[in-house]
């Protein structure tokens, strides 16, 4: 919970301001807001938690529980992304949120409301195959909602391993590099043998057979001999994409 | 490759100090130094490349390509650090090398070289139980072998929230956090709901029936419905500890 | 079998007034009916054996085994429920039943004959995230079929621990609790460790990628740190309140 | 965390009497006692918050650690449980605590403390084989430390189902069952199908070949289609019995 | 191969009434026909071998495909089975067969063409629910086709081991059992331990969750406590009565 | 249950020569005998149920349960068997029953005790390898005290397949083949199609990396394209002469 | 990389004839193409290192991706294929790329540009089922496109293993043999025991239940007694015919 | 079955020089001879049909059974191996085998009798890590005693990838390529993208955690991107020698 925000309702406790029983009540109603009859809470308190926007899952939620969620979220100063967004969602979000962008690609739709004085530089997304591009766009696009520019490396899997060694000079400029793909998964592990930054590693469902789904190239990248490189969940573009912003706004 | 070595190489082979073969050659001889017959081939570039220490893991190696590894690393500059070490090939090595350390919890045997002006501080390394204090010793001495200070709150696993609820000042002020833990592996969950900086799970095998050697608390970080969590390989506290040191020491 | 019923009919076949014959077709004849030609017998036993109504799994079942099914059931003096039902299948049974009643958000038709004096109290059913609420709606349905009360907390994830936290009173009251999660399902143990009531946890298949359709939460919860928590199948909702309701009507 | 020291606390603080950083140097030192250098936390609050007795897990923890936490325990109030505990551990722990028992077919050792007025009775547990006892008792002695009386029948498994329908009487009397099984692990549904009372199937690692160390028996568990069984994780008595006292001692 | 012909066949190669080169042209044209171009072989050399009919398995066989297997063996002298037959596939095989049977519940579509003097007796087909019919179908009219009768009891599981104790006479006055359970699969051990036959366990795919597929059903039965018991692939009920009915036509 | 039992037991308490409650002590006594203070029961009935002798599965009991339950059975009239001991298992038997004989390669103790007056012949146990030897002969050996003769064909893998075809009379003219691989299994599918007898298919646990134990050999049993092949748990010897048994005993 | 390229590249630098930039630039530029906004990297570098013709994977790419990469390649010299295309790709392609082939079984598009004095024979593709074509014919296609010719023996399982054994002289006269099967897979190791050439094993995800999506078929490959097998992704009949084709035009 | 001899045989047989009783008993007699008692069947026809030596396989086998087969292969006229034989084996089979070599680090023993009149060259066997040396030996001692040269590059994994790059020539002049690897296994990817060769790839067990025992390797190596490769069992280093060995000495 948010530190500042403690100290002052308990100073407030403390001063008699608050009863015990208005502390308690604060607390409860502060952080999330009831949506679609209880079933949805935003988190209103997220912002000061986490340092940026509310993400919104898309997927088995239901017109008008997006359609809650959109009036809900439509007057917020924060930067908004629903994610893994369908079309007919996109269209519901954008009829009630009039500046809301849809990124194809990425299957998302964002709200862009901050303006960032100074973009964060240094993140490279790479992926192993072209198929790998809607998951690496997720990564990309939730980075850039963050406040970071993030540069695209596509199609540079190990089979054809000149493609990558041709953009060494940009790999080895990097802050952080989010390594995208599918089948056998080697690409950050041979990413990560030639940088010296973090490699955040997104195995990605493509593939068939023996792939299962994305677990060959997942334990792959758990397995990789190469340090330095961390790894989240199958396709989980956004998770890469929130991490690598992250390790960019952090405070070191 | 390191750039600037390649760049200076290629003005030499361009200005004729070079001759194509000898350009080659010099590439080959450079960057590693056969070892116990060329079986082992110590990665002398790494510390340009990657910016510190070679790590060595033990397990499965004799005593006598332990020996011939500690003979060959004995005069390093860098850090360097012996992993995964039993009683008996941390012996060898302290034989050999009058000046290593043996970490015993971590079951590592250091070589410190170097000396770091100002320890990168920021680092905090969770553990869900005390069996699980050995993963977090790998990854707080390879942090610590890399110039980083590393804070340790171990056995604050979420069975007691509070435990781990009474350190919230230390959780949220950290840059980056390690979270260790095996059965359920759900700390890293919590732990990245409460701060906003990257969190980094570590699944530990502790654990027995459906825990599966760790596979159970894997899934679970890998699921994080927590965003800012990215995960290693079951036990891989080295990796966990390079990753953190690698934002940490990183150029943001 | 019903001890009470077997004493009688010994007795009856003790007394002469049941030839062996005679015992052995009794027993055969009592305690099921055929409905559809044999493939389905309804357990007319179940309300002596177990305390209470038939429930009807439905997925599979064509429109005509739910019609002999439901004509058999028409006339039941004790509460029924037909589960996983289709909008077609609760269709016909409301053709053929008129007082039925469609629970949408459970996926369940109901046949309310049962007046309860008193319903029990002290059941919570908790979810991770808006998505788990149908298999948290069969959970609590089910208990009121069964004569219970149930209040619902949706969306209380560990994502946003203060959420959760927030309701600590309502569930530290609680003589029985059902959490539903899905995705890393971490929900349970948290909960286990603040309260000193049973906690009967629910995984759910919400989740992609490694979660593998809810095994990734099913393990999670058989690893669960904090004693005081059982676990049913995936996405088992009607189970777990099956499983409440029998605690909270128990002869304790 | 429990309530009325929380109230307590909030209106010392609201009168003036804890200022704000106490309140939260209180919160923090009153829940857990550093033991072992702080690898260990025991956990004082666990009897408000669960409402009995401390119980640790053995396995892994060297005979210092066990040392020290028996001499933290040894004055304790509160009846206490070492699990899975070993010959040698059991002795350190005698050594210290010259009361402690030792419940040999459940690798434990106890540390009676409490007398309970009245114990609660209507517990059975029900094994499928006789290599499953070790388990069961396990689950036994749990239930007895926290107040319970336990039943015991042991080799009633399916594979002569007259074994387990001779003792029908007691089966349909209980308040709560526990049923152990490997192997195939079918008896938990069978006695579900037989009985009005909660089911708590423990599935053990008894078996060989396709059993995989209890996953057969856990999965069979999991689909039971008997409706009033819960599961607990492979070779898991403790939290069977642990999980059956709390019902047994409800507020309901 | 069929010894007799093998023999005779050799005895005219000696006999010089074959010469080698006829031997083996003899051998390779015998015992199958080319059908749709090469890639279906129908094996005339079944009904010999195997000691009756053909089976066809249909799915992923277009309607070309099924029209020239239907086509070559219109004029059998043998019973021939289609299996999991489509509506369409059993269209194409009636308008070219026309004593064509469908047997809609089992998915089959038969061609009757021998006569049984004494149809074998003795075989029963079980099933735990009445989701399991379609495959306990198969099993049995498999059986039927190669002169067995097949008693079939449906939705007997042992949730109400009542409904099978009821009809233990039919059990055990068997010569073999066909078992067809989903779920948890624990029919088949319950029904082993009642009877002195082989029992013939069929797991089916019927369930959800954790019983992935069949999987949970499939290892009970492996694992059957039960001896006597034996397993064939998820679903396959033709393996099953395959099977009971080389039992009964054996030569015992 | 045994019927003619059942049928006595009804007709004396019809005839007032039982009262119902001796009826129902009378089947509580009956059929089994505690042995090791209650924890093993000892199935007395199972000779009548099933046909023939008691079979002690010995791994993980200890000698002095061994010991009673060898005394138990040391005036047995029945062949016993006891399966997977170990030499000092076997040591103790001995001691007790003078007459038990040590089948060593079998790993299994026997107590020969019924004269059977013409043994029954046709049950052929083959192995693809000499290491599959130990499951093949407990298979054999299990059948031999059931009163069958067993014929061995070891090491006739398919790897060089001339070895299988040059037995093929004494294949062809089997009743039943029990057949036991490890690796890839796929001897009981070759030997399914080269005859028309019941094929009892045993995967063992021979083999290393992918054979998992022995599920690459059960895989390939339970998919065998060959019908008229059942399937066994991976080493279950057992179970196969056990199953082999019954059909060539059956009443057919 | 190519070394020739690589040392004319060197030599130039060295003469003068190539600044550093260029150099880079130039490695940089030659080896792909970018297509369809740089998200396909066509591999024009490919025909060079790899001795053939480019391969498009069609599975996911849309309309236009297709359209683009057509256009790329319309004019290419080198034999060119595009895998597991749908009949709409397909219909794309040609429209673009007059002389481009549809073969259907295959699921493959070719664009044959290149005349082979002489086509390499002595490789044969053998199936276990008629199920099994598409992949064989994936298998054999490609190895067409790379100058081989291949014979076929479809529908030649075990099941029947005389189908098989007569073709033995074709088998046993191959040069290499690439064997598909699903199910249980056991035809490669059969074949594999025939031969004494390389065998290349092919499992495909034709079957059911517990044959797992092809699994089971690959472990037995995986396992296979017979030497000379190596095994392929399941269903990846393109990269056992490459396999295949590399062998035939070897250096040897 | 080796083509001449069949054709002879059969020639007799016509001819009158055989009766069809000794046509059979010659082909049984022939292909091999009875070991230990039946249970391990020499294959002596394997040099006719496989072109080369014996292997026996020694894990599980007895010092008598192994006594057993040295003798009855000390005087072929063939190459044998001995694989995965421990110290005492190898003392059994030198004790019998005056010129049996020990190769230590294969885990083998051999029995070289063959003189090839010139090596087949053009094999590299190369692995990632140190670890993975004694499954690489085991596949180059297996290529040697089939007439061929084994180069060897060891250490060369892709964490530090200009170690293996700083072979290409090597690489790119093999003729075939086994690429050895744990962990991860990513070697042969990298490898199969480099060259124009067969690579077949090796996983190995090595590794920890999430490698599963050689699976991750397994899976990485089966979706591997490069075409070209080929996968054979984890840590099957001899049938990765043979299989090499194979396309070395094929009659292209």
């Amino acid at each position: 919970m948010d530190e500042n925000t403690l100290i002052k309702l308990a100073e407030q406790l403390k001063a008699g301001e608050l009863t015990p029983l208005d502390f308690v009540s604060k607390l409860k109603k502060y952080p999330f807001e009831n949506v679609a009859g209880g079933e949805v809470k935003l988190d209103n308190h997220r912002p000061l938690r986490k340092g940026f926007a509310e993400i919104v899952y898309c997927p088995g939620k239901s017109a008008s529980q997006i359609e809650a969620i959109a009036e809900a979220l439509k007057d917020t100063e924060h930067n908004t992304l629903f994610s893994r967004v369908s079309r007919e969602q996109n269209a519901v979000i954008s009829r009630i949120i009039s500046d809301a962008v849809y990124h194809e690609k990425a299957n998302m739709t964002g709200v862009p409301r901050e303006k960032f004085e100074k973009k964060r530089s240094g993140l490279t997304v790479v992926t192993a195959g072209s198929s790998d591009v809607p998951v690496a766009e997720e990564a990309a696009v939730t980075a850039e909602y963050m406040g970071c520019n993030a540069e695209r490396l596509y199609d540079v899997g190990i089979a054809g391993i000149h493609r990558l060694l041709s953009h060494l000079d940009v790999l080895q400029t990097s802050k952080v590099i989010i390594a995208v793909a599918g089948m056998e998964g080697a690409l950050p592990s041979v990413v990560g043998g030639l940088v010296n930054c973090p490699v955040i590693a997104v195995p990605t469902s493509v593939g068939y057979g023996a792939s299962f789904g994305g677990v060959a190239a997942l334990l792959t990248m758990l397995n990789s001999c190469s340090t330095g490189v961390a790894v989240v969940n199958i396709d989980n573009g956004l998770g890469a994409g929130f991490f690598a912003a992250r390790i960019l706004i952090g405070k070191v």
